[in-house]
């Protein structure tokens, strides 16, 4: 079955769910005044940590996915929990690393652990859970025509350092730096979700590519969305791997997943009190799809440059 | 490595923890004038579901699981949340099984999904969340000497129920079908757990067996605990059973883990107070330590009667 069938299978059964269906970055309940925000993700050893990335790296990671969910709804994450998969065997210094990266990803978004569970399992396998809590929330579905399509920091680098260490591209040290950096360390925009949640109108992390991210909104919001691929803000880095392996850095910038920056739109007369780094790549008009330079864009992922199951 | 040995370090590097320090049933956050609950426990279908188990009951066992941990908090459920490892293969139907037994437990309980995520993964893994709150939370450390120790419900049956499976034992029809409901169906004391927030002083759910619970509610609140053999609430139906196998049944509802009752603690001026069906079984005295009819009473488990890893 794929993931799309098994997504319907279980909605046939799921009626009762909370204030906000379920397909967005993450759940919500109102509670008082605000919205408490809750999310899961699990991360499976074998398909999402590839063999050059270290347990500390994996276990932050754990915590980074599901923070950035939270931020992505513009909430500020105020707690994590994780429950463990460990298959009968595993070397003690690997799960240290593991207790490790978790450890100083919780200091690093500064937010407790409140749960912790351990398991016997045929799988290495973290599933996170974080909660976050905000007084406006930022869905997939709020995009408005006339808002400007923006995102926070650069985009290419985690799927170009998959490449580099993929096809042992030789790259000089700083680029390979630049580029692991985002791919094997990427970080949660916790702080730019919360001020952005007094602003936009809609926002998504950027987890399986920012084409794919379009579409979610583009689809969710019911508005058609342009972007110019001149304004996508792709570092020097993402073109020299782009250039050894003959693809365009545009293409790698728009499949990129686990970058784990945000993507929103926001009026565009509020783009001026925005307190966040950030870049405007196109914008919201009324219709459907997704173009780039006028042309309909394509979800492109992974898939499109492998055969492989998952991207890492 | 054992799995105390795996908890101790992860605590190592997990000092960042909420209000309620991790180890008990669920973890808690202040959030206005009440608290916020949340507790995760992965179902892992190769040891937690026994063969005779229908999908449907294994889908309704992982919400049940995390609702009887925040039921021992004192919290009413608010949300609900899972994680799914996935063979490749899965059969469609069983899957089916599951979603529906999810379903009708999140309609039992009265609570919406907020958030699902599909993997795939060597075992099949439902990894469960449930989120409660509660203006007043129970813990596993709040016993205080003059305190009733008290149970819900009847004990004994999940265990009993389990071994006339394992061991084909016969029995009548209606004798099965009392232990089995337990055995297979284990309901979480919701409704309970709400009204013990008003009037208990400490709670914890029966999931790893009765003197097991009673020795982490004594260590963590410091306090010895008394405990009458003949006070036990124990059916017909598990007398039946340990007849059968030669076996007493006051271990056998000693030693029987995931029934989901609530064992709890209360002054003795707030017990005609209570609006909930209990037995008293004991009674809390300063000192340390758990005694059934004046003797040690050793921490039973399921490894007391066999030497599999997990009962189920």
């Amino acid at each position: 079955m794929r993931e799309s069938e098994i997504i319907a299978l279980f909605l046939k059964h799921l009626k009762r769910q909370g204030e906000l269906p379920l397909g967005d970055d993450a759940g919500a309940l109102k509670i008082g005044d605000g919205w408490l925000v809750a999310t899961n993700d699990m991360l499976v050893s074998r398909t999402d940590v590839p063999d050059i990335m270290t347990p500390e790296q994996a276990g932050f990671k754990a915590v980074t996915m599901n923070v950035s969910d939270v931020a992505a709804m513009g909430a500020e994450p105020i707690g994590f929990l994780f429950s463990l998969g460990l298959p009968r065997g595993l070397d003690e210094d690997y799960l240290e690393g593991i207790a490790r990266g978790i450890g100083k990803a919780i200091d690093y978004y500064e937010i407790p652990v409140l749960s912790a569970d351990t398991n016997e399992a045929d799988d290495l396998i973290i599933d996170g859970i974080a909660l976050g809590r905000t007084k406006r929330l930022l869905t997939r579905s709020g995009a408005k025509p006339g808002d400007l399509v923006c995102v926070t920091g650069d985009i290419g680098r985690a799927f170009a350092g998959y490449l580099a260490w993929k096809y042992g591209l030789k790259v000089p040290e700083s680029t390979r730096k630049a580029l692991y950096e985002k791919f094997l360390e990427p970080r949660a925009r916790v702080e730019e979700g919360i001020l952005l949640s007094k602003s936009a109108n809609s926002a998504i992390d950027i987890s399986d590519g920012l084409s794919k991210e379009l579409h979610l909104i583009s689809k969710m919001s019911g508005v058609r969305i342009e972007i110019s691929s001149w304004k996508l803000p792709i570092r020097e880095e993402v073109w020299e791997v782009a250039e050894a392996i003959g693809k365009s850095p545009v293409e790698i910038a728009l499949a990129s997943g686990e970058e784990f920056e945000l993507l929103f739109t926001v009026p565009s007369e509020k783009i001026s009190e925005l307190e966040v780094d950030f870049t405007v790549i196109g914008q919201v008009k009324e219709g459907k799809g997704v173009y780039i330079d006028g042309e309909p864009l394509f979800p492109l992922g992974w898939e499109h440059f492998s055969n492989r199951i998952k991207m890492f």
